[in-house]
């Protein structure tokens, strides 16, 4: 119980949400966590990419396919952030992770709750055909440029 | 628009489902359809363990995590599935898919469908309480064992 106390502290602290406890529950490894972020941000990738094109025209706009990676990027967006525990701060792993994640803990957590929130509208919008789509991608795209600027290395 | 009806026809022929479509539309290569199918099962990983460590009492049920992690696999089970393309079988990735994915598709889509089966039950159960989660969660379980069993090297 202590340690689950501990535990949401830490969670407060950082400003990684419940997920954190999730994972101290689970007990995850520095090495497992940046494996687990990694593998958020490559879905999000695989699920954002088709939607980026779209929203800049160079893809045609398919509604269907707005619909159901709108759904997944929600799940997804959710993903990677208690895999930026402070215990990862000095893995030995390949990361593109930035001091600053570790260090400007509110603004890396101002970033997260910008592409949670415009994904949300993103959510939304797919329901409301192309023009109301490319508004809300417009934003989700500069969410994920805004965070990667300042926390993720070239 | 030829491009697009050879993909669905593909993807009706390995019965893999519509995700290979938006795979087609992004052109993805193989390594990248590798590390993405991996990604998935990372993620899988990920959420499936603090319920797979609840429904067999080695951690005590946590309603709120079951909850959120049921939403999140129902949406994870999805991923993994066009990764599968025919042209990732002889890739120079590591990987443990093992032949069969390629020469037994109908069962190997017999077990994707097997899982989200599973997991469309375990979000329903996950409003129900202790045991209807335990009851569902030992069939998720059961479907990712059959499935790695037949499909992925020890």
């Amino acid at each position: 119980m202590k340690k689950k106390l501990l535990a949401a502290s830490l969670a407060l602290a950082f400003g990684v949400g419940s997920g954190y406890v999730v994972n101290t529950f689970a007990q995850a490894k520095p090495e497992v966590l940046v494996k687990q972020r990694q593998a958020a941000m490559t879905l999000i990738g695989k699920y954002w990419g088709p939607l980026g094109a779209m929203a800049s025209g160079k893809a045609p706009y398919n509604a269907e396919v707005v619909a159901r990676n709108a759904v997944y990027l929600d799940a997804l967006t959710q993903m990677p952030w208690d895999g930026f525990a402070a215990d990862t701060k000095d893995t030995a792993e390949k990361t593109r992770a930035l001091p600053a994640v570790f260090t400007d803990t509110a603004k890396f957590k101002e970033g997260q709750d910008r592409l949670r929130g415009a994904v949300t509208k993103l959510v939304a919008a797919s329901k409301g055909g192309e023009d109301a789509f490319k508004a809300a991608a417009g934003e989700v795209g500069k969410a994920c440029a805004a965070c990667h600027e300042n926390f993720r290395a070239k």
